[in-house]
């Protein structure tokens, strides 16, 4: 019954927001009190005012009101090392229990001798290749029973807390927000769908069918009861990155978003691009992550260093201020990052 | 605000349902006007009423009321030919116009020769043949358009009526019934999902983001007019038919259903099964096309005719029976197959 009330809630303050459409949100409250006032708070309720008000040339209906969001990076904290990876990481010892013609082969051998300079170097291909190993063999249900477990023990090393209170206090308002004026939110991520299905519906209120993410294979077969089981498999079936974060929406959903938030032009240019070029008012959105005190700075735009976890080249910057985007710098649009700050 | 709407609505019903869930529904009004009394109809309202009603022992949370449904020959008519494969042959004549080279060639020649005989005798993998290359080369948009107006157009030829009035009225009357007790109805379905998702809201109330189906890669790219587009591809990436019905529906959704409606062996078998052994209360079902006066009859469950669309295997009826599944007699079941009868 969750849900039903969650929804409901959500419906009565769309319903709320529609009848008030013609006084700005600002006035009566504030949706978006971690944003500090500037161009990119703007560009969001104006966007979210114009595309809700029956009465504007870009009104948008509900039921096309489609919002799609990166994760890593644009949802929650990716640095220093994307968090599925540490998971799978975790996972190599078990593996080479289990496979021990493993402990002698790279990349494990790299990852088994705990050299933080030879794990650092691992090329995206090796990365592939261990989440695919550690996350089969099992059945689907038994994969996701592990992540969660996983995640109520596993702290990041900076913060000392459990990955999932390391989200964006920032863009959970934006989540809110939309949702509140009948978008439906769903998550694109780069990582796997079903490790991010496993907490989307408590920590971003996106249910599992709503995640699109890199997939590998399932196999359909019978367990030893003889009841049918789907196996996971190490094949990769669906790659989300770069244009395939985009086709693959399609794919899922035959949807094109309206609103697109990323942060990495290895991860999310392609999606941002094609939701800007849609016919009507869109709105496209990345995350800058220039904020080395509170969380990190990465680029390479701007000057900012280049690392090789959510990349956000100059490139798909000078393309985000050609074509309209909007830039959020952490360190100037957001007063707070995580809901844990003061 | 058409969803808006509608969904409101739709909570309100379940509301009303949950709060007036001592009384069995038939008592006060009946959502199944279409189905006679009988097992068939009597086992889908107990399971409703069991997996809402909070003091009920099989009580499921409302974002767990997954509903899994086949299209062709459980929501709309299958015969003689399934609609998508009209829709395809319809498009050869311009396909060879595109490329002459294929005018000589099978199984395009059979098709283009108007010869019956040769056309019903095509295989599985030629008609997915015709199927790639019919629906290849256009934008995702220019082909969704393209569905659109050939739906308005084309008639079935033994009722002449446009396919999308060709849907059963019981199976609307049980898609709302779920819908109103917070269920999340979907369509899983051999045919392309771009094909059903063209219609899907307007004739289900299920919209394109809940239509998974047999799918051909959309490739990311740039038009003449230097705009991201994405184009279809003559490549097949998901096969939704047997086993890949349920792997797809992980793949995409991550959910596992606990209601599943389908009607043909090679389409369903392996998703009803599945369904079936979820821990839990779970219900599947499957239609029985036996009323050759009103639609058809085909099986070759039960000694009737065995025919190549949508064949319902003596294999499959007598796992149903063991497993407990509800087999629906359209003969016997339904009062009234079309909202058009009177």
């Amino acid at each position: 019954m969750e849900l039903h009330r969650r929804e409901f809630g959500a419906l009565l303050l769309g319903a709320a927001t529609a009848l008030s459409a013609a006084t700005p949100a600002s006035a009566e409250s504030d949706p978006l009190p971690s944003w500090n006032d500037g161009p990119a708070k703007e560009a969001i309720l104006k966007f979210v005012h114009a595309t809700t008000d029956p009465s504007s040339p870009d009104f948008v209906p509900a039921e096309e009101r489609i919002a799609e969001f990166d994760q890593d990076g644009t949802l929650w904290v990716e640095h220093p090392v994307y968090t599925q990876v540490v998971y799978c990481l975790d996972h190599v010892g078990q593996l080479v229990k289990e496979k021990p013609e493993l402990k002698h082969k790279e990349p494990f051998k790299a990852v088994l001798s705990g050299d933080r300079e030879a794990i650092a170097k691992l090329s995206m291909r090796e990365i592939f290749e261990i989440v695919l190993l550690t996350q089969s063999g099992m059945t689907v249900e038994d994969f996701r029973a592990d992540v969660r477990q996983w995640l109520a023990t596993a702290r990041h090393p900076r913060w000392n807390r459990p990955y999932t209170e390391l989200v964006y206090q920032p863009m959970l308002e934006v989540l809110s927000l939309l949702r509140a004026n009948g978008f439906t939110n769903f998550i694109a991520t780069g990582g796997s769908a079903n490790f991010v299905r496993e907490y989307s519906g408590k920590v971003y209120n996106i249910p599992p069918e709503r995640v699109c993410g890199t997939s590998q294979a399932d196999k359909f077969g019978h367990g030893k009861d003889g009841k049918p089981v789907l196996i996971q498999e190490p094949k990769l079936i669906l790659n989300n990155l770069e244009a395939g974060k985009i086709e693959n929406f399609w794919l899922l959903y035959g949807r094109r978003p309206v609103f697109g938030f990323g942060n990495s032009s290895s991860d999310d240019q392609q999606m941002l691009e094609y939701v800007k070029a849609g016919s009507g008012l869109r709105l496209s959105a990345a995350v800058l992550h220039d904020d080395p005190e509170r969380e990190y700075a990465y680029g390479p735009a701007q000057g900012l260093p280049d690392t090789k976890v959510g990349t956000f080249s100059q490139a798909m910057y000078d393309m985000a201020v050609k074509q309209g985007w909007i830039i959020v710098s952490m360190k100037n649009d957001w007063n707070r990052i995580f809901s844990f700050e003061k």
